[in-house]
């Protein structure tokens, strides 16, 4: 793919400012007629695109920070907002929030609007439906002209920028131990489809954990749901999954679930066939929620550490705009790998 | 207060369009030198301070709605959301989101913020602290500037706008005196303090309920809690004072809570206290949160039907957005009350 030539390179080249050659675009009057031609001639020549995100980029800096996440009713990404408030308002930065809703078109616009002029930069977790598209064009772009993104969660390793992740793989990983440490033979698991990143990590870090232990794989434990299902509404049909698992699988004796309301089904169903929890069963479930803390028994679960996320995710872009960068050398980007912890509660023994 | 004067009023005055006032105050090249200095020498002599809003209001519509709310972490502003979300996206509005996080300046901020050329009107619901300071300016300003305003759930009397409301005082009459047609006696309400207009509507209905059906008041069955303290983090200081309540009243075998947390700790502190539920004290929250349904046992509650809210917040701006206004006439707004419904769990006998 051929780049694009940006507002940069222009200036560059012709030795004049960025703003100049902003200006000379736009066709201002403050750009004598001599050099808006050598500009405009420039630009048509190198087949530059006037994109509104460089045009309102170099005009002023907004000290706002865009987020962009999938799903506005979820916990998760309620806490990751918070810790990227509690930064931002800090370093004199203000936020404001688009959705797409797991959605690649909806994301591409949302990030169109806020990057024309509304903010300096971006934070975000990639859409379900990009992630199976594999079209990250919307984010090289804006990033190639110069407006920064930091990225947390669901990240790809195709993108070069600042990356805030969970250990998803260690985190399950731990889960699972601690079930076989507390005596489970038989443990389930109950994850999404492979496409979304965090729920493939975390299916590996349960294989990981069965491996190391000399546990045999089987391939009937492990209940892979399609989330594209809101089972928050069709909670039927994720206990009617659960069950057809138990059922199949007498012998099960732990479960380990990539999110809150996966493993909250999974008590409630076990309970429905008459089995105990702990002592029948155990469960872990992975999540920051609230329901964990309030369900009966009360969940043991992987913490995300959502609101840190948040935070360290503003850090990370802020420092990005409060440095002066060389044009001459290469940008260097960090991945940030937040811990996990186990909280146990009365879920397991 | 002297009303300030707007980019329309010097328009009509001086018998020009509002883009050529505008234009004029920017000092464009479009406009010829003697209608800059008229235009200019008015906006002068009447004090009219150029803002934003105005400025790039009349430039472009940009098709998006600016939503404030209070507070991120919460499920209800999260089903408001995706509300607003479907109908405006159905409509060919995109959603930007900023959050005032229950204080003042914050929310003047963000809605400057995005009033500055971001959107073409806002769907909020009021902070707290602005509540308690009774400081609407920024409101009033934002409206009389020509940005429309539909506020919902959180709204005030002295504010002209559209609204929607839900029925507070109705959901919680009809909570009551379900309570106490299933014979209870002694109904303990756990509320927030008064400044909150839906707290003090929902201790309202608590009150009519009892004294239709002929109980006597009881000021110490009154719980009046001071939400500045964020519960979800200070449990144990919630369970204490709850505690207490039952303690100090013993007879108590009915809670209505006005919301999901104190209700659920109600549960949990009774549980505590050896009382069985709803066989000895049958409670109700008012929401339309998550925990209600997974909780044990699972909590009867008024629900506010919070995506219908942002449905019709969405459409009421919507419409207005794309309604021609007469000059000549006074805006005559709508205020839309949606009715709760009582989701019987088993909390309730």
């Amino acid at each position: 793919m051929k780049r694009k030539i940006t507002l940069k390179q222009i200036a560059r080249e012709l030795d004049v400012s960025i703003s100049t050659v902003s200006k000379a675009l736009r066709n201002s009057p403050e750009i004598s007629a001599d050099t808006k031609q050598k500009v405009q001639a420039f630009a048509k020549l190198y087949n530059y695109r006037p994109n509104n995100i460089a045009l309102s980029l170099k005009n002023r800096k907004t000290n706002t920070i865009g987020i962009i996440i999938p799903e506005i009713v979820h916990h998760f990404f309620s806490k990751v907002i918070r810790g990227v408030e509690l930064v931002a308002n800090k370093r004199g930065y203000n936020v404001i929030i688009g959705l797409s809703n797991e959605s690649f078109s909806k994301e591409v616009i949302n990030m169109e609007m806020l990057a024309n002029g509304s903010i300096d930069g971006f934070i975000l977790s990639i859409s379900k439906e990009t992630l199976q598209l594999q079209d990250y064009h919307h984010f090289n772009e804006t990033m190639s002209q110069g407006m920064p993104i930091v990225m947390f969660d669901r990240v790809v390793s195709d993108i070069n920028c600042d990356k805030v992740i969970v250990n998803d793989f260690g985190g399950a990983k731990s889960a699972v131990e601690k079930l076989i440490t507390n005596g489970c033979k038989s443990i389930a698991l109950i994850t999404t489809k492979d496409y979304v990143s965090v729920g493939k990590l975390r299916t590996q870090g349960y294989m990981d954990a069965l491996n190391d232990a000399g546990f045999e794989l089987e391939s009937e434990l492990i209940l892979k749901l399609d989330d594209k299902l809101d089972y928050e509404v069709h909670l039927d049909a994720l206990e009617n999954e659960i069950e057809h698992l138990f059922k199949s699988n007498k012998s099960v004796d732990g479960v380990f679930a990539v999110n809150e309301l996966y493993a909250l089904s999974a008590m409630k169903v076990a309970r429905k066939l008459g089995l105990e929890i702990p002592k029948d069963i155990q469960v872990i479930g992975f999540t920051d929620g609230v329901l964990s803390k309030h369900s009966t028994p009360s969940l043991t679960t992987v913490s995300q550490h959502a609101q840190v996320m948040g935070e360290k995710a503003a850090d990370l872009l802020i420092n990005r705009l409060e440095t002066e960068h060389n044009e001459n050398e290469d940008e260097t980007y960090q991945t940030v790998v937040i811990e996990t912890d186990l909280i146990e509660r009365k879920s397991t023994k």
